[in-house]
């Protein structure tokens, strides 16, 4: 097990460092730069600020990758990219007011410097603005699927605080939370860009599965990082989602694991999340052998992810989005 | 002065009543509430409170009675007006956020009953359902004029929030503030109206140079109605504004004002807004003459809303849009 981990967390460590090569990464900054230099006041502070804190721009890459299949790169792809960034930007400002996250990336939130009610304004603002590039340039089918991600992701959020602290949580209802939070948009993402190269709607589907599955197989990926992961690879408190209440992939093998249910099942239920029962937590995830069913998850989806590129045309870029899996593999947001 | 007053009440209440029997706020009506019935959840929950609290439509109503000048009604018009309702919706669920308001039109805010992190939500569901609309439609013109509208509400609010209790705020930026806040989404409205319906370039500045000083007529109306009017037309504490730091026109006027400067500005810094004392600013208000100046203000901008009709193709539908004023006149939201 201490084997399977280490290499976990040495891909994600290499694959960090291959990924700050992307070329097309330079053109999407620079684009994200132009648009916020081009705001005033607050605003662009708030903007500047969430720009700054970094991030691994997987989305807009998804967006540009996704569209490099099937055809050179166009303006309207890189603006479909951008504005994807930028929807990803405003939804990490607001689910901080939602979760009351003082840290994002390591650094301070955009609500912990100005407060719930600036930040509420800010999200909103970069929401318009990915719309703004969206419609002036009458990118309509990207549209559509990043209006279907918002919804999703505001209804996965809903959901997820909702069945908080909830030991009954279904497998089956966590991958419908995982998917709305954080795998709709990936495939979204995937989608547009292909849309914006006019693929077939077979060709859009396929990207699509592939997102999707890779959007899965990286929550999951967060998931067990959370439980079991050093602060350093996740940027926030070890464990901070299940002291929130949130009941993720490995805590619902070990509820289901008779030996373990009753106490982990009074601990979630009580709320008594001091160090060492966490820490017995996640020894016995370790020892049930559920870390491995949970990688094993992994394993799967982007398997399946993999599979729907190979149905795709040949392409370099296929292969780049292959690689894409294994970095999205690693702890990114 | 009194006068005045009485006939401005009663004037809002007129209006109020003959605004029930507009026929097109049926089908807007139906049309909203075809859309909430498809949503699901906690949302659908939030999107059925906010829908029920009422609210007279003005903004759909703009856009319908400015797209009628140009044509006969088409489900793209529609759609526009529910687009432009839905947008409304959500800024009021995330407004209340910002001013950690209670009541919204007598009735619980969204917040104060769903908690703040389920309020963000369900704004952002909102904006996202209107853009929703506006691309399957195709309406890139609509869309660009409510991201416009939507971009124009966040500067204004984190501006007003960052003035507040400044009693150096000029009348240019007290315009400029409430243009962003109310005046620019009813501008972009008309503009959005007229534009689904393709009249010219020109027309649709016309129509928005109604739209702008229709809603600027509305916003100083509101703020002659915080510091003056009752709480029962308002739908909210009296002098809130005031007592929040928000200094509007009736209180730039007497900050001008050399006789009253002094204990006003002394008044607003030290945030002393005992009873007595907002009472005796809103009779300095009244003795000073200030009332007049702001309803000659109204006036004007009303003025210039009819002059902008006149110089538009002859209809039926701008007899409308001048009767509308009487009804924005009123105390709206």
């Amino acid at each position: 097990m201490e084997i399977i981990k280490e290499q976990f967390e040495a891909r994600q460590n290499n694959s960090k460092l291959d990924f700050k090569e992307i070329p097309e990464l330079k053109q999407i900054e620079e684009e994200l730069m132009n648009i916020v230099s081009d705001i005033n006041g607050t605003v662009k502070n708030m903007c500047e600020h969430i720009l700054k804190a970094g991030g691994k721009r997987i989305r807009p890459l998804l967006v540009i990758y996704s569209g490099l299949i099937f055809g050179e790169i166009t303006p309207k792809l890189l603006q479909t990219a951008v504005a994807s960034e930028l929807i990803h930007m405003a939804s990490l400002i607001h689910d901080d007011i939602v979760d009351n996250s003082d840290l994002r990336r390591n650094k301070p939130s955009i609500n912990s410097i100005w407060g719930n009610n600036f930040a509420v304004l800010g999200g909103d603002y970069l929401f318009a603005k990915a719309f703004g590039i969206l419609s002036s340039k009458r990118l309509n089918t990207g549209m559509e699927y990043m209006v279907e991600a918002i919804q999703s992701m505001c209804v996965g959020e809903i959901v997820q605080a909702e069945d908080r602290f909830n030991c009954e949580c279904s497998m089956e209802k966590y991958y419908e939370k995982i998917a709305c939070k954080t795998a709709i948009l990936l495939k979204c993402c995937c989608q547009a860009g292909a849309a914006a190269q006019n693929a077939t709607q077979q060709e859009i589907e396929l990207i699509g599965e592939y997102g999707l599955n890779l959007g899965l197989a990286f929550q999951i990926t967060d998931d067990i990082l959370d439980l079991c992961g050093s602060s350093e690879l996740t940027g926030k408190p070890k464990q901070e989602d299940l002291r929130q209440g949130i009941i993720s992939m490995p805590v619902i093998y070990l509820l289901k694991n008779k030996a373990n249910h009753q106490w982990v099942k009074k601990v979630i239920e009580e709320r008594k999340f001091d160090d060492d029962t966490l820490s017995k937590i996640c020894s016995a995830i370790t020892k049930t052998g559920i870390m491995e069913k949970c990688y094993a998850r992994v394993r799967t989806h982007l398997e399946k992810a993999q599979g729907s590129l190979d149905k795709l045309p040949n392409s370099y870029y296929k292969e780049v989005l292959s690689k894409m899996a294994d970095m999205v593999y690693a702890r990114v947001n």
